[in-house]
């Protein structure tokens, strides 16, 4: 544990102790990744490596290979299984991205609108089927039952969460409720699966599940919150997408139940109404702000993070379960 | 035999002659599909059933079921993998469903605009995990590869498919490549999984595979041909949807081929810079008709479906065989 503690002062960032501590591991990942991307018809590669090698932090397969091997697993099954967990992740950001536009007809199609949507639905398709394809590989049916819920848990909530858009009247159980499956799913299953695929005890992967599930529930919030936040602004990070979107987020529904009636007309037309003008935005942060809505949202996120540390006392004392401890805190600490 | 013969005779439609074969299995499928796309989420069941209750006739899942029968399987996770094909299959219509409109920006959404591409392919992404749940739940790791693997292969047939748009420079090769991928892949998993799952001989799962899929070619060429038919038009159906969406498929590859400079012009308007006026997929099927491309594409259609019948050779004798062959013949006869 004294080296745990010495390498935190050493490192900024406690996602990048986490890689430290299995970095054959994420290189298997990475590998995998990279080769199962690949396609005789090039726009899949191509498409598929602008989000895998966009920096992100490959949070969701480190949770898989930490579960893993802090279950003292020797096997290389973990790693498929994370690369499946990430294919997962970017097939869900792919489908994401899709405009909608119902109101457009179909019929004529221009040369210059043929790459598109249908372009980052069917390369996530692809990913998807890519990821079910490593989970067979792995071999284990219990893991593959645990990410095929998951998979439909998470389209369960990306669908709830479109009737939330423009929706004052959600709640916060709703919300919570959304992000418990577009979010923190993953996180659940992707620690699971890893707990799973070296048979650990069901106290110890139900362990790991529970952390997943509040990590996951921190994290949105503070993506959330980070969405409107002043900092981020003077930083020259974007803001406001979610709120371009016109999606009720957690601080959203702070703000407006605390409201002024002045303000309460601004979400309205904003939101609801999804009528927007210049300088929107700065009004909608100072609102926010001024509510104390980030704050709350800031605070429920911390109490995801300690339920997820809470969790980690099942498990035996490890570097990775120390280091995992700090990821939560930083989680819900970061500032982008 | 002689029963087979008679039933012939007394349907109009192959397809409910093979339903009538096994009317309990397909019954159990039904009920699965609806009792899977069930959701606490209203959209996903609402959106699902519109396409699951279009009259459809549930080709892909019925090879599912006839393969497992006619190997003799008496158990019940036939009905499973046969309502995951299902779902693969509407899945992969959904997300066909989406309109490309790279030209748009993202930003403000109005109201109006939410239900649309967004839905589609979120509840495509829900019938996707309900296959896979359901696949696992089957519990043959082997027919997990073989579905996981057709998954993989439609996308990538989609995509390449988006490559073909627009461009007439396809082959007739790389056409046949695609609808092996978009279709026929399906296809023939739907009946190897059917073989596999009862442990049938190799030499059966083989024959099984080659059938669905030389089967799906001859399906697709005659969907192709039949979008081009001036008999569908006095019908009063629809056609023109691959012209209109400038799809190059095998009619307007051959038309172009062997069309006057008149009408190569002609066809680089329309399908290459997508320019459109009214009259022209009247022209089109002219041109089309006059070329004997529509007499190839069938020819070509005629061709695999003999090609499905010689796979069953290595079938034993039974009703279902005997239907089979005849689906096969109905395939590229139907005028609808």
């Amino acid at each position: 544990m004294q080296t745990a503690e010495a390498r935190i002062l050493d490192r900024d960032n406690p996602i990048d102790w986490l890689h430290s501590l299995v970095p054959a591991d994420m290189a298997a990942v990475d590998r995998l990744v990279h080769e199962r991307i690949g396609s005789a018809v090039p726009l899949i590669p191509d498409l598929a490596r602008h989000l895998v090698d966009s920096g992100g932090k490959r949070l969701r397969p480190l949770l898989t290979i930490a579960a893993a091997r802090l279950n003292g697993y020797r096997g290389t099954a973990h790693a498929k299984l994370a690369a499946a967990v990430e294919f997962i992740h970017t097939a869900t950001l792919l489908h994401d991205d899709v405009v909608d536009v119902s109101a457009l007809r179909r019929g004529k199609i221009a040369a210059n609108v043929v790459w598109g949507n249908k372009s980052s639905v069917l390369v996530g398709d692809y990913l998807f089927s890519r990821a079910f394809q490593l989970m067979v590989e792995a071999g284990d049916v219990g893991v593959l039952d645990v990410l095929a819920n998951a998979s439909a848990v998470i389209a369960e909530g990306e669908v709830l969460q479109l009737r939330s858009v423009n929706n004052l009247a959600t709640t916060r159980e709703e919300y919570l409720r959304i992000i418990a499956a577009k979010t923190a799913a993953l996180f659940a299953a992707a620690a699971e699966a890893g707990a799973m695929i070296g048979n650990a005890p069901r106290e110890f992967t139900s362990a790991m599940r529970a952390f997943g599930h509040h990590l996951g529930i921190a994290f949105q919030l503070i993506d959330d919150a980070l969405d409107y936040s002043g900092r981020q602004v003077q930083m020259g990070k974007s803001v406001g997408d979610d709120f371009r979107e016109a999606k009720v987020t957690h601080p959203v529904i702070v703000a407006h139940e605390r409201a002024s009636e002045a303000a309460k007309e601004f979400w309205h037309r904003a939101i609801e109404d999804g009528v927007q003008h210049d300088g929107d935005l700065k009004r909608a942060i100072a609102i926010i702000d001024e509510t104390g809505a980030l704050d709350e949202t800031r605070a429920l996120a911390h109490h995801h993070a300690r339920m997820a540390i809470a969790a980690l006392a099942a498990v035996p004392p490890h570097e990775i379960r120390q280091a995992l401890i700090s990821v939560a805190e930083f989680c819900v600490s970061r500032g982008y």
